[in-house]
C-alpha cells in the first residue's frame, strides 16, 4: 500500500494532532530549532514529524527498533522533504548508524522511545547541547531515572509515558489491541479457549489481559508486585509464578520492561506448541539467547513465526521476540497514537518555550497539557460532560458541611 | 508466505481432521468417488481437500467467493496434485467458469458453501447424478430449504451449518474473531470507544457483538426477530432500528444472510467517516449499488478500503462488501475450521456409505457425528469431563423421585 | 414488609402480565374452570394466580418447595380471597398435605414446577380428570418425558420450560442474578478473586457462570456433555471433572437437574472453608446425606448457612441445599418472571380453548405464544426493531440469487 | 441473626486482621492509649474495634451514618465490653450525641469515616489533644485537605483512603459488589437489560459500572473530568451529561462525593419508574430536598424504597439516599474490609509509635504498610508470585543496556 495514502488515512483519524498542527502552522513554536527523533517509523509517527516540521522545526527521524519500520511510509516522508533514516529489518550496525545520523544534525530537542538515542547522547556525544527532550515509553523512563539518580543526566527530559493521556490509553488500550492484532496476523489461531499467560500487570499487561479475555481466552497473570498480583486476582485472572504458569500455557505474552522474564528454566516446562510473544520495548523479555542455545533445530514456519525444536517439542517465537504489535502488525491503532503524539508535540513546544528554566532532571508532563489533550479529544468524540455549578464548586472547597 | 508452509501450519493445529485423515488413509471411504468442492480456497480448506483425497476421492476444488482465495495455497495444492480452479480477485465470469470446471468432472458428492454450486447443478446440469452433498453456511441452507419447499431439490443435501460443532463455534467464535481481525487489518483503527452497529443477532452476529464489546466498543444490535432482540438487550447491548442506529454508528457490520440491510435510506443518515463491513455470505448486505449510485466520488484509500463521497461526507466500505474476514483477513482461525471441516469430512463419508437410503431432502448432520467430533476435540484439548454414575443414569430415567 | 405492597411492587414491573390480565378480565377464558397450582409462592407467583383468577378461574395454590414460600405474600393473597396452602419451612408432611389440598379441589388445569403435583396425580389421584397442564422447570420436564416414554402420562402437559421466552431468560438471566443475590445475602463474602465451580453448563449454569465472572470470580465448569464442555472452554472458562475442580474451589454451585453431583468423594478433597450452594430444582444436587454422614459437627452459623466439620475442615452449605435463589433470596427478579408467567398464563388459556384436540403427550408451547410475549415485552421496553421490506421478503423465499 | 455469630463469621474471613490481631495481642502497641472511632457499625468494624482493644487500647465507637448500624452487632460488642454508641435509624440529634460521647472520652487517636468526628473536634473540642488519626473515605479526605489548606488542621491525619490496598479494592470491588447487593435486595428487579446511569468514574464509580455491566446492564457514565470521561468511553461505556443521560435512565447511581449531582433539573426529565440510589458518603448526592419539594405524594412502597409522585410519574429513592450498600445491604463484603481495616489498624499503630515526629498535616499511609498488608493477603490467598533474580535486579538499576 502506498505510504502517502497511509499518512493520509492516519491524519484523517488524528483529530487532536490535527488541531495542534493547525495552530503550529501559524504560531511556528519551533522556528529555528532542530528536532531529532527516534521512534517506530510508521504512518502515525510520520504525522507527528510533519506536525513538528509545520511548527517550524528542522526534523530528522530514525527508528527506535530494527523491525518496526514501514518502508512505504519512509518513502512518503522523504517525498515530503523530511530527513528519515530507517529501514525495516535493520542490522544492529545500521540501527546505530541511523541514530548517529540523527545526532549529527546536533538537535536542540530530542524525542526518544526506549532511551537508545538519549543513551548515545550521554555516551558518545557529550558535546551536543540539548535544550530538552521527551521519552515515550516505560523502559526509557526507567533508564532515565537511573541516569538521574546516578547524577549523569545532562539535560531536562520529560516523562511522556506517565502523562495520563498517554499511559492510560496508549499502554492499556493501544498495546492491548495491537498485541492481539499482531498475534492473530502472525498465527491465524483461535484465541478463544486458549490458556494465555501475560507477564506483568502494569498498564500494558492489563490491556493485553483484558483484550485476551475479551476474545475468550483463560488468562493467567505473573507479577513481582504483590499489590498488582492481588488486583489481577480480583479482576478474575489466575495469578501464579511463571514456573507454574508455563506448564498450562498455550501462549505467553510478556509486557514487563524486564529482561529474561521467560528463560531456560521456563522453556523446559513449556507444553509442545507453546507460542511466545513480547510486547515490551526490548527483545530480551523472552530470552532468545536461551531459546537459541537450547534448540536443536530452528526454522521460519510463517512470516514472523520461528519454530524452535527442544527435546522433541516445538516452541514458536513471534516477530523474533520484538514487540509483536509493531514487528508483525501495524502498531498501535491510529486514534490512540493521536493522543500520545499530541502529548509529544505539546511537550516539545513546552520545552521550546521554557527550556531556560529547566534543569537536567526527569520532569512530568505539565498537568495542563494532559487536560488540553483530553478536552480536544473529548470534543472530537462529540461527547459533552457535566460542569460543576457554582454551589458545587463552593462545596468542594468546604469542610464544614457534613451529616 | 509459502503456501506449503501455510498448509503445514494449519495441519499442525487441526487435531480433529488429523485424527479423521489418519483413519481415512487406511479405510479409503471414498474409493472410486469424485468429490466436487466450492469453498473459500485457503489453507484450512486445502487440508480438507487433502483429507478427502487421502480417503480415496478424486477431488476438484473451486472457490465460493471471488475475493477469498489465497493464491499461494492454490499453488501448493496443485503441487500436491489436486485440481484447483481459483484465483483471488476473480471476475464474475471467471468465478462461474471455475464452478463449471468442478461440475465437468461429474462429481458424485459435492461440498458447497453458499449454494452457488448446488444452484448451478439445478439450473444447468440436470443430467449429473449426485449421491449427495453438504452445505456449509446459513445462506446456502436458506436457499436449499427454499428449493426443498418448492419440490425441485434433486438430491440429498446435508445441512452442515446446523451441526452443533459447526455453528456454535464456527459462526460464533470463528466469525467473531476473524471479522475483528479483518477490520483491524484493513483500518488500523481503535475499536475501544467506538459505537459499532451489528446487524443481526444470530450466531454470527452475537459472535461479532461479543468480540467488539470485548475490545471496548459500545455495541448496538439491529434485528427483525423480537426474541433475539430481547436477548441482545438482556445481554447488555442497545437494540434499535437501523435507521436510528446509523445516526450513532462509527462502524456498521452486517451478519444477517439478508440483502440490502444497509441501503440508501440509511446511508443518508450515516455520520461522516462511518465504516461499513460485511460478514455475511454475499456482498449484498451493505447495498453497494446504492452506495455507487449515491456517491459523487469513489477511490481506494487503503488496501481493501474504498472511500465514497456522499453529500460532502466520507463513507468507507471494506473488502468491497464481501465477507471481511475472508476478503481482508486470513479467514476463520485454524482450530475452528478444524471442527467445521471434520464435520464436513465425516458427513461426506456418511453420504458415501448411506447414499442408497437417502432421499432428495435437506438432512441434519447425524447427532453421532457431532459427538464424535466433540470427543476428539475435547481429547485434543486435554480436557476431562465427568461421567454419570450408574445411580445417576437410573435417576435420569426416573420420574418418581421428587421432594 | 407487607405482602400487599410486595404484590403491588411486582405488578408495577410486570408489563406483559399486565397486558394479559387486562384482556383476561374482559374475555374470562377460564370461566367455570378450576386451576391447581404448585409454584414457589412469592409475590410474582401471586400475580400469576390473581391473573388466572381474573380470567375466571377458581384457583388453589400450594408451594413446590418447602423453603421458598414468602409468608407475607400468602397472607396478602388470602386477603384477596385466594385459596393458598403454603408456609415457609414446611416439613415434608406439611408439604405433601398442601399438595393434596390442591388436588382435592379436582382441578381442570394444573400448573406445576418440578413435577411433584403431576406425579402425585399419577400415583394417587388416577380418577381426577385433567384437561391439561403446564410444567415450569427442566427437572419437571425430564420427569414428564420419562412418564411419556413409559406410556403412563394421563393428560396433555405443556413444556413451558422450553419456550424460548422462558428458558432463554428465566433459566439464564433469572437464575444467574438470583443465585448471586442469594449467595451474597447469605454470606456477605467477596465474589471477586474467588474460584467458583459451576456444575452444569445448561441455560442455568451458563447464567450463573456469566454473572460470577461478571463479579470478578475465576470460574470452572463441570459438565457431562462434550459439546457444552467445549462451549464453556471457548467462552473462556476452565473445564474439568468435579474431582479435580473441587481441590481449587472456594465455592461450588450446582445447576444440573441431576442428583449427587457433589458427593462424598468430592467433599474429602474440598478445601477448608469451601461453600456449597444449589440452584437446581431439588435439594439433592449437593449430597446433604453424605455431608451429614461425614461430618463430626454441624451448626448454623448464619441465617441459611450451616457449617459442617469434616476432618478438621469446615464446609458450608447454603439454604439447606435447596435452590439458593429462593431459599435465601427473593427468587428471580420481577421482570424475568413476568415473561415466564405470561407464557404460563397464555399456555393455560391455550389448554382451556384447545383441550379437546390434545392427547396425553408432552407438548411444546406454541410458537405463536412465544412471539406474542416477545412483542408485548419489546413494546414495554420501548424498543423498536426492523421489519423486512417486501423485496427482502421475496429474497428470503428465493434460491436463485447468488454470487 | 445473632451479632456474635456475625462477628465470628466475619473474623473467620478476615485473614489479614487475624494476623495483625495476633501480633497486637502480644505487643500491645496501644497500651495506655484511648481510641475514638466513628465508622459504620457492623460486623467487620466490630472486628477492627476488638483488634485495637486487644492491642491495649481503650476503645469507644460511634456510627458515622445514621442508617448503617447493625443493632445485633452493637449488642454483641457491648457484651464483649466495648463502649458502643450507635443505633440503626438515629435522628440527627442522636447521631451527634453519639459522636459527642466518643469525644468525651478524650481520645488520643481517632478513626474517622467521612470527617464528622474530625470536624466536631475542630469546631467544638479545640482543647482535646489528639496524637493523630485516620480518615477512611474520599469525602472525609476532601474535607481534611480543605482544612489543611486553610491552615486550621490541628493534628496529623492519615489519608487511609489513598492507600493502594484500600481504594483499589474497597472503593472499587467493595463498593461495586455491595451497591449491587443493596439494590437487588431493595428492589428484586432485573439488572440485565436496564439502562443504568453511574455518576462519577472514580474508583467507586468504576467499580459500580463494572459490576452493573457484568450483570447485563447498559451503562452510561457522567463525569466532570475529561480524562476520566475518555477512559469511561474507551472502557465501552457511553458518556454524557446527566441532563441527557437521565432521559434514558432506568436507574441512577451516584458515587461522586459531590452534592446535588441529581437535582430538580434532572428529575423533571426522568422517566416514569426511574430508581435513584447513592453510594457516596453523604445523602446529598441525589437531592432529597428537591425530590421532597417537587413531589405531590410520597410513600414507602417497600423496605428502603420510597416512592415520589411528580407530574404523574413515579420516582423511587432507595435507602433515603444514604449509601445504599450500607443502608440496605450488609455493607462491603468481608474480605475487602479485612484489607481496609488492616490498613487502619497498622496506621493507628504507626501513629502510636511515631506521633512525636508528626505535624498537623494530611499524611499518606506509609508505603511499607501497603506492602505488608498485600503480602499477608497474598499469602492467605495461597498465591505465589515471581521474584527478581539478582541479574534482573541489576538490570533494573541500569541505563546502558539497550538495543
Amino acid at each position: 500500500m502506498d505510504g502517502k495514502l497511509k499518512l493520509e488515512w492516519a491524519y484523517e483519524h488524528m483529530d487532536v494532532i490535527k488541531n495542534v498542527r493547525e495552530r503550529f502552522k501559524s504560531e511556528k513554536p519551533f522556528k529555528g530549532l532542530k528536532i531529532g527523533m527516534a521512534l517506530h517509523v510508521e504512518a502515525k509517527t510520520g504525522i507527528l514529524a510533519l506536525t513538528l516540521r509545520d511548527g517550524g522545526a528542522k526534523v530528522r527521524l530514525a527508528s527506535c527498533n530494527p523491525l518496526s519500520t514501514d518502508d512505504s511510509v519512509v518513502k512518503a516522508l522523504k517525498d515530503e522533504g523530511l530527513e528519515v533514516y530507517a529501514r525495516k529489518g535493520e542490522s544492529r550496525e545500521e540501527y546505530y548508524e541511523n541514530l548517529y545520523k540523527v545526532l549529527e544534525m546536533e538537535p536542540d530537542i530530542i524525542i526518544d522511545d526506549g532511551g537508545d538515542l538519549t543513551t548515545l547522547l550521554h555516551r558518545e556525544y557529550a558535546d551536543i547541547e540539548i535544550l530538552g527532550g521527551n521519552e515515550e515509553t516505560t523502559t526509557g523512563v526507567i533508564r532515565l531515572r537511573n541516569m538521574e539518580r546516578k547524577g549523569i543526566l545532562r539535560f531536562p527530559m520529560f516523562d511522556v509515558n506517565d502523562a495520563k493521556m498517554k499511559h492510560l490509553f496508549d499502554n492499556r488500550y493501544g498495546t492491548g489491541q495491537s498485541t492481539l492484532d499482531g498475534i492473530m496476523t502472525a498465527t491465524n489461531l483461535t484465541i478463544a479457549g486458549k490458556t494465555i499467560v501475560v507477564a506483568g500487570y502494569g498498564w500494558c499487561g492489563r490491556g493485553i489481559a483484558m483484550r485476551m479475555r475479551g476474545m475468550g481466552a483463560s488468562v493467567i497473570i505473573t507479577e513481582i508486585d504483590p499489590i498488582k498480583a492481588i488486583e489481577a486476582r480480583m479482576d478474575g485472572f489466575r495469578v501464579m509464578r511463571m514456573i507454574d504458569a508455563i506448564k498450562e500455557a498455550d501462549m505467553v505474552i510478556t509486557a514487563t520492561g524486564m529482561k529474561d522474564v521467560v528463560r531456560e528454566e521456563h522453556f523446559i516446562y513449556a507444553k509442545d506448541g507453546c507460542i511466545f510473544a513480547n510486547s515490551g520495548h526490548f527483545d530480551n523479555e523472552v530470552s532468545k539467547s536461551d531459546l537459541e542455545r537450547l534448540a536443536t533445530h530452528k526454522r521460519r514456519v510463517r512470516n514472523y513465526v520461528d519454530e524452535y525444536i527442544l527435546d522433541g517439542k516445538k516452541l514458536y517465537l513471534l516477530g523474533e521476540g520484538r514487540l509483536v504489535n509493531l514487528a508483525v502488525g501495524q502498531g498501535h491503532p491510529v486514534e490512540i497514537m493521536d493522543m500520545s503524539f499530541a502529548i509529544q508535540a505539546l511537550t516539545a513546544e513546552y520545552i521550546a518555550k521554557n527550556y531556560e528554566t529547566l534543569e537536567p532532571k526527569v520532569y512530568p508532563v505539565p498537568n495542563d497539557i494532559d487536560y488540553r489533550v483530553a478536552e480536544i479529544k473529548l470534543h472530537s468524540m462529540n461527547i459533552q460532560i457535566d460542569e460543576l455549578t457554582e454551589e458545587q464548586k463552593r462545596y468542594l472547597e468546604d469542610w464544614q458541611e457534613g451529616t
